[in-house]
């Protein structure tokens, strides 16, 4: 292996430029494409046809104030052992679609077309998964943060699933649209933003919205599971067909790569983070312990592995891509 | 956490089947789609634009002789350990496109449509991302083994990129064209059905392949490099475009779930096993120094990611899928 050397990787761009070209063109050169593969992942989970679909990723840049309890440069050196740009994390957005059979089930909705240059693709992404918006039977909203709600209208305001009824945790509900929590959070800016957001999105709607309760089915086979900490009233689901099960867990860890190897750390979304942490080592550990397959809202796409324990946290392992279904 | 007990994953389908609907049904069911996603993804390296192509992906039994210097049970536990089938591994096939600018390349074939239910998906895969065989300028083969070249031809034996140019290293050609190392291999069913094979696809169109050296361009920006030992001629590539660098290598290592992991585990496809482990080591401990990415043709799509050193060997964290270009 006489080429493969520290030399050749950093000199091999000199070596391309000074190469002729190799043949003549027969053909006129290819156009770059320029355009990602769409975003969407199907699998099954019993006889449930289940579609994982990007909505994107946006970074987000480390501050002082990212992660609460561990300084900068922790949260800095684990963004860079992950292989993250400088300075920053990504963070991207993968709600999930369920076909029960009788049921097309939309958990969480990401952000509406154009929020952003690289979110926002949930309805393409949907449309190129052949999925009709208008399909939709019920929206499933895990908690009432911005990147799992603010989906649900277009970008004029109209309904994104307009034939879809829209399911909360009545938890959550109660808190976020509590004009006395509202008021008590005022001088914190994050939260300020959060409980506009939620009126902005869902104040004119509040009559198509049904409130749910833990412990019950929201949908055939998914049944709604307490996980508080990330907000009040946050929620994961387990979905059950047949012997498959699937363990969709939202919020319950932010990227994995900081919050699933370090579940001890308090990102500061979080809003009551030692509830958080204690949520997060009772469902990995449970989960790794059952060998569940987990869907993440903030796992890379196509957001869906195995967590096990290790040392003081945990790590992802991703499924393999199923090239056919 | 009240619901989150293993009587909940366990039970759940039961209480699922004893539900009644939770809601009437405003619109028929959504059949499924029954369809995966195409199997492409796109990404950059410098001005390249590079698109990792499923063909899919083939299950194979873990026998005795699966992995000649461990036992079969050691074989099984790792295969279990990463969430395979049960006796078996599952092992994906990714070719890569890289267009230059001026060529488009094509690095290894797969298999031709139709040669198994899960594979035989370069064609479909590559019509999904855009990109015309016809507009293909150049085959490049990494080495001479059946799920590299076959996908040369179509079902019916014709070229299935009739504009390219193909090149073969040289190495593995004069070796497995030899018709004294045919000879010499007949005792050896593995190794015979390889000779037969490589007559088989590339006899008849000999006088189209261009063989190529070690340490020189076969295209612009890419650069052959030698890795033998999983066959004599067994070659990786650097891509380069500006500050932009790539390894594609191949297949130094086959599935990492247990030959990354295990650098030292022979793999029955390895023609000299301690040549391979060898390679794999001056590989990796480069590529993981230079945290270099690197396309695996047997990595779970998209087949690409960084190598880190993990006690005696090494560990793959997958790239995070980028939802836009």
């Amino acid at each position: 292996m006489t080429e493969l050397t520290r030399r050749t990787l950093l000199v091999g761009a000199g070596a391309a430029a000074i190469s002729t070209p190799l043949a003549t063109a027969s053909q006129a050169a290819a156009p770059p494409a320029a355009k990602q593969a769409p975003g969407f992942y199907r699998y099954k989970v019993g006889d449930y046809e289940l579609t994982q679909i990007a909505d994107g990723a946006r970074g987000v840049p480390i501050t002082d104030a990212y992660v609460r309890n561990v300084s900068k440069e922790q949260a800095l050196a684990a963004a860079e052992a992950a292989y993250m740009p400088k300075g920053m994390v990504t963070v991207p957005f993968n709600p999930v679609v369920i076909n029960t059979g009788s049921k097309l089930v939309l958990i969480d909705t990401g952000f509406p077309p154009g929020a952003g240059p690289t979110i926002g693709l949930l309805q393409s992404n949907m449309a190129a998964a052949g999925i009709d918006s208008k399909a939709i039977d019920m929206v499933v909203l895990s908690h009432l943060h911005p990147d799992h709600i603010n989906g649900l209208k277009t970008p004029t305001g109209a309904l994104a699933f307009p034939n879809a009824e829209i399911k909360a945790p009545a938890v959550d509900w109660a808190f976020w649209m509590s004009d006395e929590n509202m008021a008590k959070f005022q001088g914190n800016q994050l939260m300020k933003d959060y409980f506009d957001n939620t009126r902005k999105v869902l104040s004119d709607i509040a009559g198509k919205v049904t409130r749910y309760d833990w412990g019950k089915e929201v949908a055939p086979g998914i049944t709604a599971i307490d996980t508080p900490g990330h907000t009040p009233g946050h929620t994961s689901f387990v979905v059950a067909s047949g012997s498959g099960r699937l363990l969709v867990q939202s919020d319950v860890t932010n990227i994995p790569e900081l919050f699933l190897r370090n579940p001890d750390w308090h990102v500061m979304y979080d809003f009551d983070p030692d509830k958080a942490a204690a949520t997060r080592h009772r469902f990995y550990d449970m989960a790794a312990a059952e060998k569940s397959l987990i869907a993440g809202f903030h796992f890379a796409f196509p957001s869906l592995g195995h967590v096990e324990k290790d040392g003081t946290g945990y790590r992802l392992v991703p499924v393999a891509w199923n090239a056919t279904l």
